[in-house]
């Protein structure tokens, strides 16, 4: 049977896997992401990862990573937290392994997943929105992802939600991600309270935390105004929430779409649905990535 | 020499005139909409208005109309400053002129006219915002117009731009229209010092008048706040300014393109221009309609 290799990179771990066409992941790998070493260490752990996967059945490979890429440069440009520049990882790859690979970045790749296997199927106008360290969003618009003019559309985490609100590294102030990513809402927990929870914990603290509950009512409201907002720029009918902290579920849902039908009091808001895909979507949208390289079976 | 009948029917006056395939306007019409006489009297002075305009040498007719528009059923659904609710002026105009006719809403004929014959021809990623009474875009991706789910994308008046700020019809608070718009301006300093004036004689006073200041300050940050969330969202290489408030020219663009500057401090924001097709905007996207339903020369 005919799989492809599926590398999906994050901040804390490099998932891997081959997989079906039938979208069926069968090998799962899972390594810490050696950030402390260096970007060289990281893309030493992308290639032997990679060289692990690799058999006779393998036809391409696919890689996400976080960050700026360049899809047809095959180059990952840019990532803050992985502390690399201008990659070559598919040139890098192709080398390894004498396989077609392509690459691209995980919000892009969490869409594609999203669009071909998940939530957002056959939806021509919808948005899938990442809620992780950071939060970004890939929006389709009568069945393409939107691109942009500088290729930066989605970057919804710096849409400003409170004037005058937290400072983020953006130089702005107030932004989303301030408020509404895993990484703010662990953080302001403890702001609030001198402890270390993660964000899942707070959520879960939520009936029996003032503390908790506060922090995730802000976090909640923030994410409606801006998806009120990009309710009535771009109109998408679906809005699909995925990311890290996605795992919320309907404490993560309910609050959202009850805000985002008083912002929107004139119009039907769009429905709000929770990625199915889970933790493996940078999976999927790697594997995808890789089937769109492979050659025609036969 | 090929002409077509182009229409834009306003709150206050219908503009038509024939329009050459070299976007020569031939001949000027410009009349009261009777809004005051009802629905049927708007409609009937639409037909008389193009009946004027009919000779041999016409080959098509174009309306744009404000509000809710059904293109392909050639329907003017509702405008609520019209006072009219699924007027079939397609059908109406071709019986009456016995000649292939288009409609469309006024915001994308003008989104028409700036791509096609105005200051965004050849960008692929832009939005053209309209400021007149109420403010809406056209947002273009990838070269195509972006329709949205609810074909619905665009309404950046509606935006929230001061949390809990002046009502909106809409039934939101703080909406983009209520700072921004024609009628906002006037009506802002209205409220402030008691004198009715015009928005352009607004604009012209910030010099000397430090109330018209303030309300010029606020109109022009509020339109950069929701500018800025576009440039996140959607990613424009350009955006151009259209519609009634434009003509305050460099007094619009200036503090609109500052502000922008100062609320994207990770990114170069979008180049952001002044319509150069001024009044004429409406007549150019009703022309351009028009040609579009033409039948081939020869």
């Amino acid at each position: 049977m005919r799989t492809v290799i599926a590398i999906d990179v994050g901040g804390t771990s490099i998932k891997a896997a081959r997989v079906a066409e039938s979208g069926e992941v069968l090998d799962r790998h899972r390594v810490a992401t050696p950030v402390s070493a260096g970007a060289g260490a990281v893309v030493a752990t992308i290639r032997e990862v990679a060289a692990w996967l690799h058999d006779a059945d393998v036809v391409a490979a696919g890689v996400v990573v976080p960050g700026i890429v360049d899809p047809a440069a095959g180059v990952a440009r840019y990532a803050a937290n992985l502390g690399w520049r201008d990659e070559p990882l598919v040139a890098l790859l192709q080398s390894d392994l004498a396989l077609p690979v392509r690459i691209d970045n995980d919000v892009r790749g969490a869409g594609l997943a999203e669009r071909s296997v998940g939530r957002a199927r056959g939806v021509p106008d919808c948005m899938i929105v990442m809620l992780g360290t950071g939060i970004s969003a890939v929006i389709v618009t009568g069945g393409q992802p939107m691109w942009g003019g500088a290729g930066m559309a989605g970057e919804v985490g710096h849409v400003c939600v409170v004037p005058n609100g937290e400072p983020c590294p953006c130089g702005q102030r107030g932004c989303l991600e301030r408020y509404a990513s895993g990484a703010a809402v662990a953080r302001r927990y403890g702001a609030l309270t001198g402890a270390a929870l993660p964000a899942e914990e707070v959520v879960a603290r939520q009936a029996v935390d003032p503390a908790a509950a506060q922090v995730w009512a802000e976090a909640t409201d923030a994410l409606a105004t801006v998806l009120a907002q990009c309710t009535l720029v771009v109109d998408p009918s679906l809005v699909v929430l995925a990311g890290g902290l996605a795992i919320a579920g309907e404490a993560l849902r309910a609050p959202v779409a009850a805000a985002l039908t008083t912002r929107l009091p004139w119009r039907t808001p769009p429905e709000l649905a929770m990625s199915t895909l889970g933790a493996d979507v940078g999976v999927h949208g790697a594997a995808l990535l890789a089937w769109s390289a492979a050659p025609p079976a036969g």
